[in-house]
C-alpha cells in the first residue's frame, strides 16, 4: 500500500502543477469530517464518512494557508516514502516547523493540532491511511497464537512464530499491512480480551493452543494497528469474539471494535469489524452464575450515562439483547468485571469463555 | 524466588500457630510504608524504608480486622504458589472478596484499595515482591537487543531471540525474575528511550546492531518489570543510558528509574538503578545544536513547578549540572522534546545518541 501511496501523492502534485501551467488556481479536494458528514452505513454497519467534499483552493485567501501547510505534509510524506524511513506526526511536525521555517514562512506551523487534523484531510482525500504515508500511530496490544509473522523491516526480513511467545505475546505494531504478513494461520476463532491481565491468566493456561484460538488484548481501547488487524483476521474468515468488561468502558471498547468510531470514521471501512461479536460479560451473567451476584460493584456514573446515551444510537435500539443489557445497568446501578470470573478459581474464566463458545451464546 | 516466597509464607504461618499455642496473642509486624519511614540512602542512592516497624495484634480490636485480612491474603498467595498460577491483585481482591464472603465475614474485603494497601504491607514484611507471590502488576515497556531470554511459562520453556522481533520488540513482563532468564547478552550498554516513538525510529536504524546495545522503552514512566528489568541489567555491569523529553515528566522518568520512588520505597533496593546516567535531551543541547532553538515549545506550569520542586530535593542539590538544567527551564519557560532531534533528518537521533556516549556527555 504504501508504493500505493506514493504514487497517489505523485498524482496529486501532477494534477496541481497542470492547473497552475494552466492558469487554473490549484485546489486540493479531500472529503469532509465534519459530524454531518460522519453517518452509520445501514447496509454495512459501521461508521464512515459521506460524500460531502471540502476544497481547499490556493487563490482562496482564507484557504491558502491550509492549501500549503497540505502539500508540505504531503511533499513530506513522499520523502519519508522515498527514504524508506518512518516517523510519527510529532516528528513530521518538527520537519516541518524545521524546514518551512527556514525557506518559506516560520509560522506555518505553530502547533501540533494543524498538522495532525490537515493528515487526516490527506487520509481521505487520498483514501489511504496514515501508516501507508510512512507515519506511524501510538501501538497497543499484544497477541499470541498459531500463526507466523512475516516481517519486513529495517533492511531484513524476521519471522516471528505466535507460537513462541512466553509469557509475554507479541506486540502489535502501528502498520500492520505494509510489508508484513500474517501466515500459515491454524486458529478457529480470533478472542479479544479487553484487559492484558486477563489476556495473561488466559495465555498461562495455555487457552490459545487448547482452542485453537488467535488471543488478543488490546489493552483497553484499541489502538488503530490492532483494530486494523482484527478486521484483517476478519477478512481471512476467523470469527472474532470480544471480552470485555459489562461497562461503559468495556462496551465502548466493543462498539468501537465492532462500528468503528466517530473520529476514525474515514478509515472506517479499514478499522471496523461489524462481524464481531460480544461473549461477555453480561448482566445476563447473573442468572446463569450465582455466584456472581455478591461480586458486582457500583456503577459509576459515567457507567449509567453511558449506557443511556447508547439506547439512543440507532444501531443499538435494533438489538434487543442490548438494549435489556444496557437497561438492566441503568435499573439496578450496579456493573460487573471480567475479573469476577477467577473467583471461584482462577481458572474458571477460560471454562467461561468456552461455554459461551460452545453454546454461542453472544450478544450482537 | 517463589520458592522462597512461599516458606517465608509458611514461616510466618507457623509462627502465629506457635503464638496461639503458647496462648500468646499472634501478631503481624512489617515495615512502616508512611512518608516518615520513607528515606533517602544517602550511601547507596535510592529510596529505600527505614527500620520503624508497624504491628497487627489479633487481639487489639483497632488491629485485628486488618490482622485478619493480611492473613486472608497471605493464605491465598500460598495457594496460587501452590497451584503455580498467577493473577492481579484484582484477581486476588475478587477471590478474597468471594470465598471469606461465603464462609466468614461478608464485608471482610469492600474495596479494592484495602487488599492493595495489605499486599504491599505484605511484601515489606517478608521483603518479597508480589510477583514472587505469583501476581503480577501492570506491564509496559518494549525491549529489542542481542539477548535470549529462556521463559518457563504455562508448562513449556520458550527460547526468544531478542535480535528477531522485527518492528515489534519483546513486550517486558511484570515478573522478570521467576522461571525466566536473560542470557547470552552480547550487548555494550543499554539504552533507555522513554517514548514508544523514537524506540520505534531507532528500532527501525538498526541502532541496537550497530551500537551494540540493548533497546528498552517503557513507553512513558517505567513499570515495575522493565525498572526490575533495568537493575538487572546495571547488575550484570552494563551501563545504563536513559534519553527522555527536558521536561517535568521526562525528567521524572528518569529519576524514578535511579532512584527508585516513593509509593515503591518498600522494594527500592530491587527496582532502584543509581548508576543510570541521563544522555539527554537537555537544555544544553540548544548551545551545541543551533536548529534546536526554534523547536523549543513553551513550558507547561507543571513543567517549571516540578522543577522548582525538585530544586529542592537533597540527591538533586548535589549534582550541579541538574541545578543548572532545572534552573535554564524556569529561567527560560521554555523546554525540549525528544522527538525534535528527528527534524533536520529522521535518522539525526541516531547521530545525537552516539556522540553522547562517545563524548561520555551525561549528566548524573
Amino acid at each position: 500500500m504504501s508504493e500505493e501511496a506514493k504514487s497517489k501523492i505523485e498524482e496529486l502534485a501532477r494534477r496541481l502543477v497542470s492547473e497552475i501551467n494552466q492558469n487554473k488556481p490549484p485546489k486540493f479536494t479531500t472529503i469532509s469530517r465534519t459530524r454531518s458528514n460522519i453517518l452509520f452505513d445501514e447496509s454495512a454497519n459501521f461508521l464512515r464518512l459521506g460524500n460531502a467534499e471540502e476544497e481547499r483552493n490556493f487563490l482562496n485567501v482564507a484557504q491558502s494557508k491550509r492549501f500549503m501547510q497540505t502539500i508540505a505534509i504531503a511533499a513530506k510524506c513522499h520523502k519519508f516514502l522515498t527514504e524508506n524511513l518512518h516517523t510519527t506526526i510529532r516528528g513530521l511536525f518538527y520537519q516541518l516547523k524545521y524546514s518551512l521555517g527556514e525557506d518559506i514562512d516560520e509560522t506555518l506551523f505553530k502547533e501540533e493540532e494543524e498538522s495532525n487534523d490537515l493528515i487526516e484531510d490527506l487520509e481521505a482525500a487520498l483514501r489511504m491511511k496514515r501508516e501507508d504515508f510512512n507515519l506511524y500511530a501510538n501501538r497497543k496490544g499484544v497477541l499470541v497464537g498459531n500463526l507466523k509473522i512475516i516481517d519486513e523491516f529495517g533492511g531484513e526480513t524476521t519471522e516471528i512464530d505466535g507460537t513462541k511467545q512466553g509469557r509475554s505475546g507479541w506486540a502489535i505494531p502501528s502498520d500492520v499491512d505494509n510489508k508484513i504478513k500474517f501466515v500459515d494461520i491454524k486458529a478457529k476463532y480470533v478472542l479479544v480480551v479487553e484487559k492484558d491481565a486477563i489476556w495473561q491468566r488466559l495465555n498461562e493456561d495455555g487457552f490459545w493452543k487448547k482452542e485453537d484460538a488467535i488471543l488478543i488484548t488490546p489493552q483497553g481501547q484499541a489502538a488503530r494497528g490492532t483494530r486494523r488487524l482484527i478486521r484483517k483476521f476478519a477478512d481471512m474468515g476467523l470469527p472474532i469474539y470480544v471480552f470485555t468488561d459489562a461497562d461503559a468502558w468495556g462496551w465502548y471498547i466493543y462498539w468501537t471494535i465492532k462500528t468503528g468510531s466517530i473520529n476514525l470514521a474515514y478509515i472506517g471501512k479499514e478499522i471496523a469489524t461489524p462481524e464481531a461479536k460480544f461473549i461477555g460479560v453480561t448482566m445476563s451473567d447473573l442468572e446463569e452464575y450465582d455466584f456472581l451476584k455478591k461480586l458486582t460493584i457500583a456503577a459509576k456514573e459515567v457507567d449509567i450515562k453511558r449506557a443511556q446515551e447508547m439506547l439512543n444510537y440507532e444501531w443499538i435500539k435494533k438489538h434487543k439483547e442490548w438494549v435489556d443489557e444496557l437497561e438492566k445497568v441503568i435499573k439496578t446501578k450496579k456493573k460487573l468485571e471480567q475479573d469476577t470470573l477467577q473467583a471461584p478459581r482462577l481458572t474458571f474464566v477460560d471454562d467461561y469463555i468456552r461455554n459461551k463458545i460452545k453454546n454461542q451464546e453472544f450478544l450482537p
